[in-house]
């Protein structure tokens, strides 16, 4: 979820037992800066509550956001994302935070790409026929392979904790390596069986299938 | 609503034809910093929304908030407030904003009065034993007080839309005016029959009665 209250990306993307990610659903959702505030907010909590119920995703990702960022607006950024994770979290799916340059560096293998390199790497990864319009849903997309390829090998809860973001990056870039898809892994601060069997399989399997 | 991850004050009052506010409900709901977001977010809708079952006030209110507001805890404010704006959305309360100064004034008199003398004159208004504690409660009161004596002359319309403050402060520093309360306001945009009534009532009543 790439949250705003003009637009608000929503993208839910499939990453399979060979970690290939597959497009399944992708918004943007929003509302007219003249709506107000309280129909802004509810038309966000909506639009994330009915993609939940309808895909029922293992977990969701938000960006993290950061205090210094003064434009004017952080604020209904803000609470737009709010609204997204508390509708996650009401649905029962665990939310990861990744900063912009993590979910850059997954899908591009560089932390600083720009919005084009985004954008054209989620049209490959997803194979798909043209790119991803706006860029909010480019943006929802990539974090949302971000987040599915982070979970492949560690599951959600590594997510708030500090994976090496870098190893993933320099992985995304040169190849779509196979992982087994963990199972659901609601429990915080543990791996699932099915992490730790796949955590293991990657550590010997070394390289990976190319593109 | 007072919004905060740590400590959301969250107020009912009842504003009585008289113009008389009463206290019905009045809690700081809250996680530790230590908590995941989701958590924490899912904490305050879920409480947001069972004070509005409980009691199902007519309009809700939160404290407008401002982007140059830069202190590091002001992003989780804006992710709490997208929070409970949203909750009341949802329960069809209508939710209006309020400025700090805004609810200074409607209970005090002055925009710029400090922390002690809002808590002094809501337990005043209240007719309280004791000040409310923590500050976040009082502060949930305070804007419900201000939320609940502009409804009764306007309604939640206008409480997007700029009522002179500057009047009903000076209004709710010297009187305790008598007013029809206002039906519900569910629609936007337009005042209720009940809402015109009072408008006429106040207009050709003049002043009030002293408490």
């Amino acid at each position: 979820m790439d949250p705003g209250l003009t637009r608000c990306g929503i993208a839910v993307v499939d990453v399979d037992a060979r970690r290939r990610a597959a497009l399944v659903h992708v918004e943007v959702a929003g509302t007219p800066p003249t709506a107000p505030l309280d129909e802004r907010l509810l038309r966000i909590d909506e639009a994330v509550s009915a993609v939940l119920a309808a895909h029922r995703p293992d977990r969701a990702a938000v960006e993290r956001m950061f205090a210094n960022t003064n434009t004017p607006t952080v604020l209904g950024t803000a609470q737009a994302a709010g609204v997204a994770i508390a509708a996650a979290a009401r649905a029962g799916v665990p939310v990861g935070l990744h900063t912009p340059s993590e979910v850059k560096a997954a899908v591009t293998g560089h932390g600083d790409a720009g919005k084009e390199q985004v954008t054209t790497m989620v049209t490959r990864i997803l194979r798909l026929d043209a790119p991803p319009r706006p860029a909010d849903a480019a943006d929802a997309l990539a974090l949302a392979i971000a987040h599915g390829w982070r979970g492949t090998a560690l599951g959600a809860a590594a997510g708030q904790t500090g994976l090496d973001t870098a190893d993933l990056a320099s992985r995304a870039g040169r190849s779509q390596f196979a992982a087994k898809a963990p199972a659901r892994a609601r429990q915080r601060g543990q791996l699932t069986a099915a992490q730790r069997a796949w955590l293991d399989a990657e550590r010997t399997a070394g390289g990976g299938r190319r593109r």
